[in-house]
């Protein structure tokens, strides 16, 4: 019996904001598997900003997304059959098999995982390349100590979530940056955050300013542009920034950095990365990731869309905020 | 005999750009030489950009100069009285008396130096502050490999000229960013840089572009403004910005960071730094640079401008780019 895989290619680039008609739902014939290859049905899609970049062909840290194929991205999911020894059927596997129903795979950057003690889908989240990129920034780039203010931007998500709360487990006070109440209070009453500022509010700064009465010494950007700004205003001595996300500039415009002269004058560190590039520390982080999830010292929040076809619109409304948590397209 | 000593006191701060009338000469008698004291004749003085930020009373890494007190400022002279029994009469010294004919020091930040090998002006410039801040921002911070690109703004200055120096010693390609035709040959004739740009020749970005054929992968900023933005869309990879000095910015018209979006993409990393916070440098890189110019391998030039009453119109000239190489006012 011939299986039908369901797929969403990219079929135009984005002219400013994604679209709908830039992608398109396709059913192909799954073929036969071939020697060491290894069929995945995909539980959940990874929805990422990073996917944002590939979709244009500007230059880049990565190539772009090639048009008429399918849209990469993070999956979790089943072994469904396998010509591969390292993997049998019923395994449950992370990967990057990208916006289709069922990946085939030659076994290259799948990872079997257990989800016994933490859910499947975490590992797309927490326990993934989000909680990763967190770790990463916090330890690696902010290096927090005790009693120290950290401040990060898209609190409410996969990625500043984590950073919060691995900052309040290091002793620090933890200060998030998220848009709207609902997301704000989550990121205080849930997560445990000391404070959150409301950006939508309009009084980002006056706000941001009260609630880091000590001024701010490590900053997790996820966001750029004016929030940027505000916090490099309150940016002590000696501060870090750990640059992992400017989605306000993904659709074309550059919001600048109005004044520069802060980083001199407090003698600041800025450094941008990719986790991709750092994947000595994977290990590491992952085990001490996992480790918390287990133990319920890691809270976070999923945002799940429904189906393969609802894959775009969860992507575009992901790009304007209005995510909540990790935002993932449930497949089965 | 009762002495005069002339001094330059602040007596305003600049609203905008400094003009003469922020300061005063004044002719005040030399009192005697108090026990543990040390009287010094001022041979040169050192004039630097940093001082500009010490004349406002904004928040800063440093106290404001007070006004109505002696201008600050690096010096370089001889001892002609003492009261301390580290300092006779006849020793050479360098310190920070300020914009004076003489001064009196308990000793602490007077360092003797020897000027048989090395001319004592050198002191205030390549084997002082200036080299210093030269030889930590790119040892540092920048971290050369042979064979990269590395790019200095202001190359022709004092901290400049050594960061180009250093950076060919170190087998990389040397770019320097000058304003006007003759510094820009000074630094490739004189200072051996591979190429030197002419901001003011109004083709700053393609002739940066054409410079640097392979990008740039350390950048050493003392200027700040277009300069930092041209530099910035060059950058390569994994590139390391060492921020040293923002005189764009120093009249209150900050120049913004237009496309910040490039430090992530790129993988920056900036730092700002301040060299009289790395003190544990000093001893390795004042013994590295007064034996290159010892040995005559660290080219270097000094404005002289002459007398005490020149100091203000000196310090104008400095942050408007009329000097030539390090600026310096000598007294004697």
């Amino acid at each position: 019996m011939t299986q039908t895989n369901r797929q969403i290619l990219l079929v135009s680039r984005p002219q400013g904001a994604v679209t709908p008609d830039n992608f398109k739902l396709v059913e192909t014939p799954l073929g036969a598997l071939g020697p060491g290859q290894v069929r995945v049905r995909n539980h959940y899609l990874s929805l990422d900003p990073y996917m944002r970049g590939r979709m244009s062909d500007a230059k880049s840290y990565a190539e772009p997304q090639p048009l008429n194929e399918v849209m990469i991205g993070g999956t979790v999911g089943e072994v469904v059959e396998s010509n591969h020894p390292a993997f049998a059927v019923g395994d449950k596997v992370v990967g990057a098999l990208g916006w289709q129903e069922y990946g085939t795979s030659d076994g290259v950057g799948l990872h079997k995982v257990d989800d016994t003690h933490v859910p499947l889908s975490a590992y797309l989240g927490v326990v993934g390349m989000p909680g990763v990129t967190a770790w990463y920034g916090l330890n690696k780039i902010i290096a927090p100590r005790a009693g120290q203010t950290i401040v990060v931007s898209a609190a409410s998500g996969a990625v500043g979530g984590v950073v919060g709360q691995l900052a309040k487990l290091a002793g620090c006070r933890a200060v998030g940056i998220a848009g709207g109440p609902d997301k704000c209070r989550y990121v205080v009453e849930t997560l445990g955050f000391d404070a959150c500022v409301d950006y939508k509010a309009g009084n980002l700064y006056p706000d941001l300013k009260a609630a880091t009465p000590d001024g701010i010494d490590g900053y997790f950007e996820n966001v750029g542009g004016e929030v940027l700004n505000a916090t490099l205003a309150r940016m002590n001595a000696f501060g870090r920034i750990a640059l992992c996300g400017m989605i306000a500039g993904y659709n074309g415009e550059p919001t600048p950095i109005t004044q520069p002269s802060i980083l001199l004058r407090s003698r600041l560190l800025v450094q941008g990365f990719i986790i991709l590039e750092h994947l000595d520390v994977w290990p590491e982080a992952l085990r001490e990731l996992g480790g918390l999830v287990a133990q319920k010292k890691l809270q976070y929040r999923e945002t799940i869309s429904q189906g393969l076809e609802s894959a775009p619109e969860a992507f575009m409304g992901l790009l304007t905020g209005k995510n909540f948590g990790k935002q993932l397209v449930k497949l089965i």
